[in-house]
């Protein structure tokens, strides 16, 4: 397989990658997270991470889109895979930009579709419900885990409004890193 | 460059292109669009196509989130692409699956940032503002921007709710083609 080049193809105005004897042009875009804030009696599932990153972390059921899902699909697929639960979805929670890592994640508010069954899927250590007071806070995997959780926090079990997006505060997601 | 091959790599659960000589996954995901409705006085900006697919047809200031931009970063980076038009991001008007063609659009509201100054970048052959009534509705270029437009006609100038997801009695964008 030949190297890659970058330069611009006709036409666009950024770099790509294009395979110099093919002039095939791969395209690298940005990767799509869905996952859900399941609620259950004011407590939040949540699964302890079986894998990189971060294994040995806390999460909220969450993966990547597939291509030929819907955002719904997904995350219903990530709730039953990582933590054995048949959600449904209520709402869009947030959205958040991960750039850095060229990462969106779309995270819906969610109940158990019947009654609060779980168990830890093959990503998962183990899982459990946990009220607010309860969440392994010291043992988050990823800030967008914090930022999720504390929409969720805010929008308590009203009707949800406009999604939640990054927090101007917290620019770990978003920020230019030197070099 | 060996044809790719398709097969469950270990550890996961769906076929995936695997290249037969080196190993590497060619994962294939699904894109994300980023786009506004960009309102002043009542009117919403919309863009004649310069480019297939659907030249000719009118949409949304609307196209691909490039690598290591946020979402915001997009939509504004498109508004001036494709109108030449310097806009304010409200909230998040709506997120539509387009799962046949694996795409999840997420569409803001937004105004100009300092007065309706817009021209036709190099991707429209036109652009112009329209009230409702305008809207050249037989000449819309896809789906999701009739969505878009809808969830903007029931949202008005009021502060934003959850975002609109794809409407339930249109399943253009979702459904599974035969074969």
């Amino acid at each position: 397989m030949p190297d890659f080049v970058r330069r611009v193809p006709d036409g666009d105005n950024r770099e790509r990658l294009i395979c110099p004897d093919c002039g095939h042009i791969a395209y690298e875009n940005p990767k799509i997270v869905v996952g859900s804030v399941v609620v259950e009696s004011g407590a939040v599932l949540m699964c302890r991470r079986a894998i990189e990153p971060r294994i040995g972390f806390w999460t909220l059921p969450a993966g990547y889109l597939e291509l030929g899902e819907t955002i719904e699909e997904g995350a219903l697929r990530e709730a039953w895979e990582e933590a054995q639960a048949e959600i449904s979805l209520d709402g869009i929670l947030g959205v958040f930009s991960v750039s850095r890592i060229g990462q969106v994640q779309i995270i819906f508010r969610a109940r158990f579709a019947q009654g609060p069954v779980f168990a830890a899927g093959t990503e998962s250590l183990e899982v459990g419900l946990f009220g607010w007071a309860e969440i392994p806070w010291q043992e988050i995997a990823f800030p967008s885990v914090r930022w999720a959780l504390e929409a969720w926090r805010r929008a308590g079990a009203e009707p949800l409004g406009a999604p939640a997006r990054n927090p101007s505060e917290d620019s770990r997601g978003t920020r230019r890193l030197p070099g």
